[in-house]
């Protein structure tokens, strides 16, 4: 098999029915764009999708299977799980059923990746209350994909809108804990993830601006100390590395910066650091990657807009970006493998 | 006299001769907006200005005396201190003579509101290497004004933009040590300044949003415990008082809702957590106001942009918005005089 020469398969979880995520999953699968870059393994329920199909105006025209021995390789194809009648869920509201099928989506496309049977994963949007509901341990999409693929080595968040990435050294964690993180080896391993990642997606040479700690960066000491001490000595190691970082940067201007294209990604120190700037920008047309995993697993930044459910009204535009970069990350590996076996 | 006939009288002290202050000086004297809104008294020199002059393209055309007892008080003026030879220095460059001349304007600019002879003060953009080259304990306005006018008591910055405002808890502090600060009763004091600064120039009844401290406002405690704890009180606390404050509201999403009309300010936190999205919506186009003091304290956001000194293309609306919300927050405690005798 020349996997050039054929589409990445990438499974599609669909996301909680109650919102947006059916109609954005059948708009995905006659999308020109999409249908060039990847094969779909859509995974949810068919009912379900007919229910979206109606609302997003579409004619569902694909393979409907219902067990993956029955899959064909090379086109866009319905993995029927037969789990949810479109009865059981309120549109616009969360429930545990909405939950648990979403979460049973995920997982079976979790375990398809991890079997190679598709090459990465994409998911339409989740509702939080619902995932808890259904699984009460639920804190985020990290957890859970650990705990499916057994996989609990660094993983990390990047949230990605129209060429600008953004990762982050800590996450969902309490302001009060957040400086004691900030030490030299953490942020260089950051750095070092975010570098790979931004390379199989295809940066070149990343530009990565490191965001300070403090304000101003700290003002050379005047309002703390780890952008010099943790957060300076992380860079240039970083740079020794051939890593193109730069900084600490002053954190209340850095996302400028970026947005005026110096900078292929910034690295916040804390979650808010980055969310408030993204958010500003944009994000809610981005795009999630969850890297650190043998596949990629990418899903739309935004939420399940129950306030626009049923109108046909959900824009494609980051479900579309999400597919498309993950479809990209995967030709990008093949491209390398296929590089490394024919100078071997 | 009555002062309700009568325009506020101004101080504008001339900021860092090095940048754009002397041309965006010469521009105010000679706005529409501003001579309708205030007779301001410049506090300079005129050699700086008779350059700054020449840079906007502006003939400067006014009453210059040397001492205040030679002040007129119905018109504009500048009052000349003779204290810098544009010959000493460079222009785009930091120096101490540039820092000490920007200093000592503010200086008598305060002095004289301090007297009653203006009603309010404003300042053309300051250097904050020059200041301290000039005077090496300068760490912010707010420490300088308070050692001149011998006030110890609250004062706190407002960030200003296009009818939006951002105070803050918290300011030039590590974040280790933010969390500790975030107690009720400082909230709910810097709830009361708030309100009580955005009732002075003008808003009726100002609707202000809180900030929550940790990632989602704490996710229901899961993050952190001063959303809930702290803030949530101060918030409750200040509604008894007739403040209409809500929140907290998670800082990742609290700027978007108020740049809807949502809110006429935002309580954030901490430095960055306001910073990152004003300057993101464009603060660089806002005011900052000091607040706390007997008289208001206005000031354009942006800095002396030292790479566009002398093209006369700097940007008046800045420092047009400073100048006249000075005036507008003067005329409104005349009002309220006015009101409380006529009532008597």
């Amino acid at each position: 098999m020349n996997p050039i020469s054929q589409l990445p398969r990438v499974a599609l979880a669909v996301g909680d029915p109650a919102g947006i995520s059916p109609e954005l999953t059948v708009k995905l699968l006659v999308d020109p764009d999409v249908r060039a870059a990847a094969n779909l393994v859509v995974i949810g329920d068919k009912r379900i999708l007919f229910a979206g199909a109606q609302v997003a105006g579409v004619e569902l025209d694909l393979p409907i299977v219902e067990t993956v021995e029955q899959m064909p390789s090379d086109r866009t194809l319905l993995l029927d799980l037969g789990h949810l009648d479109p009865a059981a869920v309120k549109v616009g509201v969360a429930s545990k059923a909405g939950g648990a099928f979403a979460l049973e989506n995920f997982r079976v496309a979790l375990q398809l990746a991890q079997k190679g049977i598709v090459q990465a994963v994409c998911f339409t949007p989740f509702n939080k209350s619902a995932m808890r509901m259904a699984y009460p341990s639920y804190d985020d999409e990290i957890g859970f994909v650990g705990s499916v693929l057994d996989i609990h080595s660094a993983a990390g968040e990047f949230n990605i809108l129209e060429g600008l990435w953004n990762a982050r050294v800590t996450s969902h964690m309490p302001i009060s804990e957040v400086a004691a993180h900030i030490k030299t080896d953490l942020i260089l391993r950051t750095l070092r993830f975010t570098d790979k990642n931004l390379r199989a997606a295809g940066f070149e040479e990343p530009r990565i601006a490191v965001a300070g700690l403090n304000p101003h960066a700290g003002d050379g000491g005047n309002f703390g100390h780890e952008d010099e001490d943790e957060i300076k000595p992380a860079v240039l190691a970083a740079q020794s590395m051939g890593i193109r970082a730069d900084g600490p940067f002053s954190p209340d201007t850095v996302f400028l910066q970026a947005t005026r294209g110096m900078f292929d990604a910034v690295l916040t120190m804390y979650h808010d650091q980055g969310q408030i700037a993204m958010k500003l920008i944009g994000f809610d047309k981005g795009v999630t990657l969850l890297g650190g995993y043998p596949f990629p697993i990418c899903t739309p930044a935004h939420g399940t807009a129950y306030d626009i459910v049923g109108k046909g009204i959900a824009n494609l535009g980051a479900s579309r970006a999400a597919v498309l970069l993950a479809a990209k990350m995967v030709r990008r590996t093949w491209s390398d493998l296929h590089l490394v076996s024919s100078q071997a």
